[in-house]
């Protein structure tokens, strides 16, 4: 490897399941190299204490404690923090002038208020916000491309921005339900109860009833009024959203999604109805989508990886179009199964 | 055990999960006595050869091929069969004065133009489907008490009917959608592709988009047009209905719930929302409810075990109360959690 | 129910899976009645709080702080408390005479300095160890019966024991190995990243090499010296213990364990291998056996549900042996398969 | 990507769990190409029909019948079959000058009479078997750089002697016993109901007691007397072999795996136990290994990936070895965790 060519990586949140995400497309990247890690609750942990997985590839890699100072080397953030932590962070890195992933929250919504609401809590620093684009490659390429920041969106938005952004003209969005299931990784690294594997094997619930935050994200980027009601499914990842809509009439909901995705190398449309398997540990969304004569209503179905195109797989492809790169560098278009 | 007093059952379909779930629970049953077990494929076979798990409540008994005449000194019928099998046999049952419970499809919907649009054949008993009563104890049971012959109800409309009937003076029942996940025992024994451990485990998926045949069983009890979507979860048993509609106006949905379900032996209407395990292995449904201000929409879910008050649990529970018995005899409402 | 005449039974560690797990065999039994729940963690929090799954069972109970003074009515002492704790009450609940069973490893070995070896710790209360039965009734029956106080055993021995007990002179207990692998609710309710269904979905490890405390029970019952490898399963009960020893010569030991258990309510040996899931939440005990003359050595095989029959099931059948109930009042024979 | 310079690889069982694994490897293979799949029950079939999840990786490949003609511009075949199919083959592959890599049992014993005692047939070819390598390439790398064949090994044999090989010179192999457990692709992609999700989920047992054909291999590999004992885990991949045997003496097998494997790309030497879910997708090898000195007794254990180090990942190993390329080309050394 010629480490000198190689982007200088840092990686804020290292000890999490997307940090260490990053890392492994990282090990198959031929560019981005992992220079420094972050991660204030296991700073000083060797990264095989951290992450036995990633012992063969990374045998010498240390986490740090966060320092302003230790990004003065560095060609690229990546963050993958809870919300509310970026927004402290985000002026000193623009500043740098550092291109600059983030995966919080914090950034991804395009007024303050809106944040306030669902959050709970003001912005800190809403006049940031202008400054990063969405970061869903496949509905806001251009933007992404040209960006200094990215706000990589949140797993299920991702998942269910996908399939019904192609059928807006032919949907009424104020009547949208997004109905979705989601792996465990979902909830973060941190033991809890809630996530416990007794808790979750052989178990399915629903939870955030009403009040998901990532609703806000959608309604953002889909507009209208949307009820959504995310299920935690005894699986470590993959997100499935199953989406529905009264249709505004007779239609080919399956046709405008695949003419919404032709050509593009992460989405993959057929009339097969997708599994979120088909896609683990790889950046690819599987979709489809059905017109239901009976009914009149449109249902329309996304699964995603949620650590890779929902998370770290996604910062990687926005950050490939923001540094030039192969867009597809690193990211694998196949699924680990079964 | 005094047998001469226990009521001398038949089950057919025995080497079935159905068949064996109906085995586990007559043996935590005090009057319910499985005399003759019938499996057309398993004909000859020792119940332990077939069911390993029953062997030491069931040492000695062997399943048989059905045969008219080996009813005749039974007392109860419980027919776990493919649909269209109950439609060659019923009226023979029904002659003898058995009392007769079906958990086929064969009898639940109440007319036969239904039944030969969703299962794409004629009847061949149309004038036996009005001496059946449909089989869900919380909606119909007076009905169920005084029946000659049961239809018990489909697992996901006995979860989606629980979590919406109570609603229906709250909603539009034209804009109901059921969203509905189950564990894989649903699909049944026979081994395919589909359910194997490898397609399933870590997956999640939706099948049978707009076509399942249990939407026809839920618009005959809810009325309404409804769009009813399964999933496939990595999980043995469970059903969890999520179930929107539009609301006619602000409302108190778990109130509704709780209201009809007070004093019922098997209903728990909480807050909480109810996850699939806690209900494993019992006769037990959990239900919550929630009118979202935002959208305008209501929520209603339910979680059922779908082997026991999806099917053999309800079996019994119809049983129970055509025979005269507790209705809560040889049923759990506790389940093996974790 | 006649309240009047049922067992009044205080549980300590009400709130954890093995308290929970006596909740819900003692909704099955005639006798015991569960007056007072104990488990300081939970103080104050109603069942249904602490434990949704027991809801409909028993919506009025509540959790309490253990006092001495509130055992003054209770005719039965279940306990499930980390080990260290029994010790610490156990003088009193003799003294006042009320039948104890306890599931902690306090009183299991019979004598001190094993346990202080193996716990690290030393013995608060090694007087008392002799008036302790060691509870496996199947080889330790007409003690328990006569004991006012019954140490039940660990999940890990109960099978290992169960295996290989009725193999002594067979084989050579100097060259016993046990592999066991355990379902993660043998690790307790606690939250922890060990036991995160993130960490030990789709997993199997090893842990604890060559140090995990039961082994002092397995070499206090069988004698010899016996390496114990436990392994953590990805499924939420279970325990198969897979045992090897060198056999003294050509033997039958699957006739020496049909012998050994021949009319034993609760132990089936078969030439099948046994599965952990047809035992699941039951209290029953498959077991299987082989001599391979390639190698001279024996193999002997036994699934239980490490919650029923190595915890509360084995305490309950404990219990009726004490109180002179049916054996096997209140316990399933008939696992929750599939 | 250049396809002039690409190797033409044809795969031989191209619809199973290895074939689909071989051509996701191949994806990220920058030099090994896919040009021809054989699979005769899918024959006709476009692969994404076979498997989805390779549908953006190669949306236009087609599954053919077999025949010897299609290899004329083959440069590398890969032969994933049942057991006895290769022997049929194999000398054409041999005669046309073809490297060939095969996974099947046919050719990994050195000796005709071995093979027929445990396959119970007699060898087709036993004339062949002195020109196949015997695939591990961390204990057989030069015999593997430069053969023209190679028997690539079995999943469980890899694991297990992986994890004794360096320790022969610490332990009596007349005492090996070898306890493994194995996800459920081990057994193929035909659908049954011992590998049903309902089966095996939530479930845990021994199989093949005292007759797995592996013994054969471990036995050739390792010398001595091996009992091994394969069971059934609930999950989709992975194989933990925990190897035990008598120690000549007091002795530090962990020094031993560290020294032997000092410098492998995919051998990992930790004191942690391994666990099967950090190398999941990887062709990694997680190791250790303890003396225990109160018993005398070595125990060593080995994590793998059957479908990656113990299937396709060794296959493209090997045949990176034979054609000259990295060792590591196309193979990730890092799980996909969690």
């Amino acid at each position: 490897m010629h480490m000198a060519a190689m982007i200088r990586t840092a990686i804020l949140g290292a000890s999490g399941f997307v940090g260490a995400e990053l890392l492994r497309l990282a090990a198959a990247h031929s560019a981005i190299w992992p220079a420094r890690l972050f991660g204030d609750s296991h700073a000083g942990a060797s990264l095989p204490a951290v992450h036995p997985h990633l012992a063969l590839a990374y045998p010498d890699l240390v986490v740090e404690r966060y320092a302003s100072e230790a990004l003065q080397d560095i060609d690229l953030v990546f963050a993958a923090l809870p919300h509310g932590h970026s927004q402290a962070i985000a002026a000193d890195i623009l500043d740098r002038g550092i291109p600059f992933v983030d995966l919080g929250a914090d950034f991804r919504l395009d007024d303050a208020a809106s944040y306030e609401r669902w959050y709970n809590e003001p912005h800190a620093t809403p006049d940031l916000l202008g400054r990063f684009a969405y970061g869903i490659p496949e509905i806001n390429r251009d933007a992404i491309r040209d960006a200094k920041a990215v706000a990589a969106a949140g797993c299920y938005p991702t998942a269910a921005i996908l399939a019904l952004k192609p059928l807006l003209g032919l949907i009424d969005p104020g009547t949208i339900t997004v109905d979705a299931a989601s792996g465990v990784t979902g909830a973060g690294r941190a033991a809890k109860e809630e996530t416990a594997f007794c808790t979750v094997d052989g178990n399915f619930a629903a939870y955030g009833l009403l009040s998901h935050r990532h609703t806000a994200e959608m309604e953002m980027a889909l507009g209208g009024s949307i009820l959504f009601t995310p299920h935690l499914a005894p699986m470590t990842r993959g997100i499935l959203a199953t989406c529905y809509a009264k249709a505004l009439g007779p239609c080919d909901p399956l046709a405008a999604l695949a003419e919404a995705y032709a050509g593009e190398p992460f989405a993959h449309v057929s009339e097969r109805s997708p599994q979120t398997k088909w896609v683990l540990g790889s950046n690819a969304a599987h979709l489809t989508a059905r017109y239901d004569a009976r009914t009149g209503r449109v249902v329309a179905i996304a699964a995603i990886d949620n650590l890779v195109k929902g998370a770290a797989g996604q910062m990687i492809q926005c950050a490939n179009l923001m540094l030039g790169l192969d867009e597809d560098a690193g990211l694998a278009k196949v699924g680990v199964y079964p």
